[in-house]
């Protein structure tokens, strides 16, 4: 359809166009929305219910220089950002502790791992010593489609790529060892359904 | 007792004693590490052995400026702290979720509950709930004493000043209904030891 202006010119879309590309995921779906968005909001739902705990974890920021204002708040006039040594989201679910990093990607076939670190990997490897429920929850925004990757097959494909191997995750390795997740409205990423699903695998 | 230096001038100790009460807590065993230092001591003792994975939450702030310098790191030029809405320390040990709140006071009689506030207690009911260990670590710096306050006494004693109560907690309180940790070395503050207790005398 051809969009003409009221002065009859014809309508030029790029600069819109460029703007949209900038904004990375402008899908009908999540409309703009960025994966953490996506999980803040489940999490408050599951909060507003009395479903589970979960929060994100600040980003942990390096103060440098803080200026006092008479009769203000404190003004911070130099910091750094650092690297987070732990995953992005934690709390607890009936008696379960929870503890994932969430990650998406824009690539249509795998998921590059160069996306995670490997202090993360080490935390998560504790995690899950300790007893915790611990996973990565992926987005691939292009196609739309979410998963909750086991930390299990997480941890075989870092290995994997340590030994010189495949330093990505196919989708179909996702479609095998994954649980996908279905996006809704309320909440949009109802993960701890997945986490049921992955639960009753690992038990059955 | 009398120092004298060696040009035979009596020594004045104003000035270091400003400093040292400047330090706060300035006792043998603690020397001028604030509790928060202890603790993340003890988590990091923790961690090392495979023990338990306990964090400290990073402090939330609001990022309003931040400059790229070319070829080095991000600054944040105008940032603001904002209130945390949990508690600042969890994790998992175990299999168990661990969530709680460290607290000092120079009091040496009671612990005023003004150093705790309403969204925190909230967010212990909720993890209390989501059958999450939850508790307050208190140190009476003065009197160099440690305790593990569990939820359900707090609560009490938080619900008695919301019905215009006492506003403190009296140290006799700790000493019936908390658990006393004795400060070491390594690590500095063993609170496991007291959920340990904490969760014997529950199941008892």
């Amino acid at each position: 359809m051809v969009i003409r202006y009221p002065n009859g010119k014809f309508y030029t879309p790029e600069k819109n166009n460029l703007k949209k590309k900038q904004n990375k995921d402008y899908s009908y779906s999540n409309r703009g929305k960025t994966l953490e968005d996506e999980i803040n909001e489940t999490n408050e739902y599951y909060l507003q219910r009395g479903t589970a705990v979960i929060h994100k974890k600040p980003v942990p920021i390096q103060v440098v220089k803080v200026e006092y204002p008479s009769r203000s708040a404190a003004v911070i006039k130099e910091a750094y950002y650092r690297t987070a040594s732990t995953t992005d989201f934690n709390g607890v679910w009936q008696g379960l502790h929870i503890d994932f990093e969430a990650k998406e990607t824009q690539n249509k076939t795998s998921f590059p791992l160069k996306n995670i670190h490997a202090h993360q990997i080490d935390h998560m490897m504790m995690v899950h010593k300790q007893k915790g429920i611990t996973f990565l929850l992926v987005r691939f925004s292009t196609i739309n489609r979410y998963f909750l990757l086991p930390y299990g097959p997480l941890k075989n494909a870092w290995d994997t790529m340590c030994q010189g191997g495949r330093k990505s995750i196919p989708l179909e390795e996702f479609e095998t060892h994954a649980f996908e997740i279905a996006p809704g409205a309320f909440p949009s990423i109802d993960y701890l359904k997945a986490v049921t699903k992955m639960l009753a695998a690992t038990t059955a």
